[in-house]
Protein backbone atom coordinates (compact mmCIF):
# COMPACT_ATOMS: atom_id res chain seq x y z
CA UNK A 1 0.00 0.00 0.00
CA UNK A 2 1.19 3.17 -1.08
CA UNK A 3 0.41 6.78 0.13
CA UNK A 4 0.14 9.48 -3.01
CA UNK A 5 -0.84 12.64 -2.31
CA UNK A 6 -1.60 15.13 -5.73
CA UNK A 7 -1.75 18.75 -4.83
CA UNK A 8 -3.68 20.77 -6.83
CA UNK A 9 -3.22 24.39 -7.01
CA UNK A 10 -4.73 27.89 -9.16
CA UNK A 11 -2.29 28.60 -11.78
CA UNK A 12 -0.13 31.76 -10.86
CA UNK A 13 -1.98 34.48 -13.48
CA UNK A 14 -5.69 32.85 -12.20
CA UNK A 15 -6.96 34.96 -9.70
CA UNK A 16 -7.61 33.85 -6.07
CA UNK A 17 -10.45 35.28 -4.46
CA UNK A 18 -10.25 32.70 -1.48
CA UNK A 19 -6.44 33.49 -1.06
CA UNK A 20 -6.76 36.76 -1.01
CA UNK A 21 -10.19 36.72 1.21
CA UNK A 22 -7.52 34.65 3.74
CA UNK A 23 -4.49 37.21 2.73
CA UNK A 24 -6.85 39.78 3.90
CA UNK A 25 -8.32 38.44 7.35
CA UNK A 26 -4.64 37.66 8.54
CA UNK A 27 -3.80 41.17 9.65
CA UNK A 28 -7.39 41.52 11.22
CA UNK A 29 -6.33 38.60 13.38
CA UNK A 30 -2.63 40.52 14.50
CA UNK A 31 -0.91 38.31 11.71
CA UNK A 32 1.23 40.27 9.97
CA UNK A 33 4.51 39.75 7.70
CA UNK A 34 2.54 37.31 5.09
CA UNK A 35 2.99 39.13 1.39
CA UNK A 36 0.99 36.33 -0.12
CA UNK A 37 -1.77 33.43 -0.19
CA UNK A 38 -3.37 31.20 -2.46
CA UNK A 39 -5.19 28.53 -1.75
CA UNK A 40 -5.94 24.90 -3.23
CA UNK A 41 -6.74 21.11 -3.03
CA UNK A 42 -4.71 18.35 -1.50
CA UNK A 43 -5.76 14.87 -2.66
CA UNK A 44 -4.47 12.17 -0.11
CA UNK A 45 -5.03 8.48 -1.68
CA UNK A 46 -4.40 5.30 -0.88
CA UNK A 47 -3.14 3.05 -3.62
CA UNK A 48 -2.96 -0.85 -3.94
CA UNK A 49 0.51 -2.19 -4.18
CA UNK A 50 3.98 -0.47 -4.50
CA UNK A 51 4.33 3.22 -6.00
CA UNK A 52 6.05 2.08 -8.93
CA UNK A 53 6.57 4.60 -11.77
CA UNK A 54 3.61 3.05 -13.65
CA UNK A 55 1.42 3.29 -10.92
CA UNK A 56 2.46 6.79 -10.20
CA UNK A 57 2.19 7.29 -14.07
CA UNK A 58 -1.51 6.40 -13.59
CA UNK A 59 -2.05 8.98 -10.13
CA UNK A 60 -1.26 11.62 -12.57
CA UNK A 61 -3.83 10.53 -15.50
CA UNK A 62 -6.30 10.77 -12.53
CA UNK A 63 -4.71 14.66 -11.46
CA UNK A 64 -5.20 15.40 -15.24
CA UNK A 65 -8.87 13.88 -15.61
CA UNK A 66 -10.52 14.34 -12.39
CA UNK A 67 -8.89 15.86 -10.01
CA UNK A 68 -7.50 18.96 -11.64
CA UNK A 69 -8.66 21.43 -14.18
CA UNK A 70 -5.69 22.06 -15.98
CA UNK A 71 -7.08 25.32 -17.93
CA UNK A 72 -6.55 27.00 -14.71
CA UNK A 73 -5.18 24.40 -12.20
CA UNK A 74 -1.48 23.41 -11.96
CA UNK A 75 -0.96 20.05 -9.87
CA UNK A 76 1.89 17.63 -8.42
CA UNK A 77 2.01 14.25 -7.49
CA UNK A 78 3.96 12.83 -5.15
CA UNK A 79 4.90 10.01 -2.23
CA UNK A 80 4.25 10.33 1.01
CA UNK A 81 5.58 8.72 4.00
CA UNK A 82 2.80 9.96 6.41
CA UNK A 83 -0.60 11.55 6.29
CA UNK A 84 -1.68 15.35 7.96
CA UNK A 85 -4.06 13.29 10.43
CA UNK A 86 -0.70 11.23 11.45
CA UNK A 87 1.61 14.98 12.06
CA UNK A 88 -1.40 16.86 12.66
CA UNK A 89 0.02 19.81 14.37
CA UNK A 90 3.43 20.13 13.44
CA UNK A 91 5.33 22.11 12.08
CA UNK A 92 8.62 21.20 10.29
CA UNK A 93 11.24 23.18 9.81
CA UNK A 94 13.15 21.66 7.45
CA UNK A 95 12.67 22.01 3.55
CA UNK A 96 10.67 19.65 1.86
CA UNK A 97 9.55 19.40 -1.94
CA UNK B 1 11.27 35.41 1.82
CA UNK B 2 9.95 32.04 2.93
CA UNK B 3 7.78 29.80 1.30
CA UNK B 4 5.66 27.98 4.10
CA UNK B 5 2.38 25.31 3.33
CA UNK B 6 -0.21 24.74 5.43
CA UNK B 7 -2.17 21.41 4.51
CA UNK B 8 -5.38 20.99 6.09
CA UNK B 9 -7.47 17.59 6.07
CA UNK B 10 -10.76 16.26 7.75
CA UNK B 11 -9.53 14.07 10.74
CA UNK B 12 -9.85 10.14 9.79
CA UNK B 13 -12.93 9.81 11.88
CA UNK B 14 -15.02 12.64 9.82
CA UNK B 15 -17.10 11.51 6.91
CA UNK B 16 -15.52 13.24 3.66
CA UNK B 17 -17.98 13.05 1.07
CA UNK B 18 -15.95 15.17 -1.36
CA UNK B 19 -13.08 12.28 -1.00
CA UNK B 20 -15.63 9.63 -1.31
CA UNK B 21 -17.19 11.37 -4.92
CA UNK B 22 -13.87 11.30 -5.97
CA UNK B 23 -13.08 7.35 -4.95
CA UNK B 24 -16.65 6.55 -6.89
CA UNK B 25 -15.83 8.72 -9.93
CA UNK B 26 -12.23 6.54 -10.57
CA UNK B 27 -13.88 3.04 -11.88
CA UNK B 28 -16.38 4.90 -13.89
CA UNK B 29 -13.17 6.26 -15.77
CA UNK B 30 -11.41 3.39 -15.61
CA UNK B 31 -9.05 3.69 -12.68
CA UNK B 32 -8.79 0.95 -10.30
CA UNK B 33 -6.51 0.48 -7.47
CA UNK B 34 -7.38 3.45 -4.92
CA UNK B 35 -8.82 1.84 -2.19
CA UNK B 36 -8.93 5.51 -0.75
CA UNK B 37 -9.36 9.36 -1.41
CA UNK B 38 -9.72 11.85 1.03
CA UNK B 39 -10.10 15.64 0.28
CA UNK B 40 -8.39 18.56 1.88
CA UNK B 41 -6.94 22.38 1.60
CA UNK B 42 -3.21 23.32 0.98
CA UNK B 43 -2.36 26.72 1.09
CA UNK B 44 0.81 28.32 -0.17
CA UNK B 45 1.87 31.14 2.08
CA UNK B 46 4.63 33.69 1.51
CA UNK B 47 6.40 35.24 4.33
CA UNK B 48 8.46 38.07 5.15
CA UNK B 49 11.95 37.04 6.02
CA UNK B 50 13.40 33.29 7.36
CA UNK B 51 10.91 30.89 8.06
CA UNK B 52 12.31 31.20 11.61
CA UNK B 53 11.21 28.56 14.46
CA UNK B 54 9.20 32.05 15.31
CA UNK B 55 8.13 32.74 12.32
CA UNK B 56 6.26 28.85 11.88
CA UNK B 57 5.32 29.21 15.21
CA UNK B 58 3.20 32.20 13.87
CA UNK B 59 2.03 30.03 10.94
CA UNK B 60 1.09 27.41 12.71
CA UNK B 61 -1.24 29.93 14.81
CA UNK B 62 -2.66 30.62 11.76
CA UNK B 63 -3.29 27.32 10.57
CA UNK B 64 -5.29 26.71 14.76
CA UNK B 65 -7.49 30.17 14.05
CA UNK B 66 -8.06 30.98 10.59
CA UNK B 67 -7.20 28.02 8.29
CA UNK B 68 -8.28 24.97 9.99
CA UNK B 69 -10.81 24.41 11.89
CA UNK B 70 -9.37 22.02 14.53
CA UNK B 71 -12.68 20.39 15.80
CA UNK B 72 -13.45 18.32 12.62
CA UNK B 73 -9.41 19.48 10.66
CA UNK B 74 -5.43 18.42 11.40
CA UNK B 75 -3.40 20.32 9.97
CA UNK B 76 0.33 20.39 9.19
CA UNK B 77 3.17 23.09 8.16
CA UNK B 78 5.94 22.85 6.74
CA UNK B 79 8.53 24.70 4.65
CA UNK B 80 8.87 24.26 0.82
CA UNK B 81 11.58 24.91 -1.83
CA UNK B 82 9.19 25.28 -4.93
CA UNK B 83 5.61 25.90 -5.52
CA UNK B 84 3.03 23.50 -7.17
CA UNK B 85 3.18 25.70 -10.04
CA UNK B 86 6.87 25.39 -10.67
CA UNK B 87 6.86 21.41 -10.29
CA UNK B 88 3.34 21.68 -12.69
CA UNK B 89 2.72 18.10 -14.09
CA UNK B 90 5.76 16.27 -12.26
CA UNK B 91 5.81 13.34 -10.37
CA UNK B 92 7.93 12.84 -7.46
CA UNK B 93 8.69 9.18 -6.89
CA UNK B 94 10.78 9.80 -4.14
CA UNK B 95 8.92 9.89 -0.38
CA UNK B 96 8.51 13.13 0.78
CA UNK B 97 7.27 14.61 4.02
Amino acid sequence: MARVVVDVMPKPEILDPQGKAVQGALPRLGFSGVTEVRQGKRFELEVEGEATPERLEEVRRMAEVLLSNPVIEDFEVHVVDHTVAEAAGTVTGQVTA
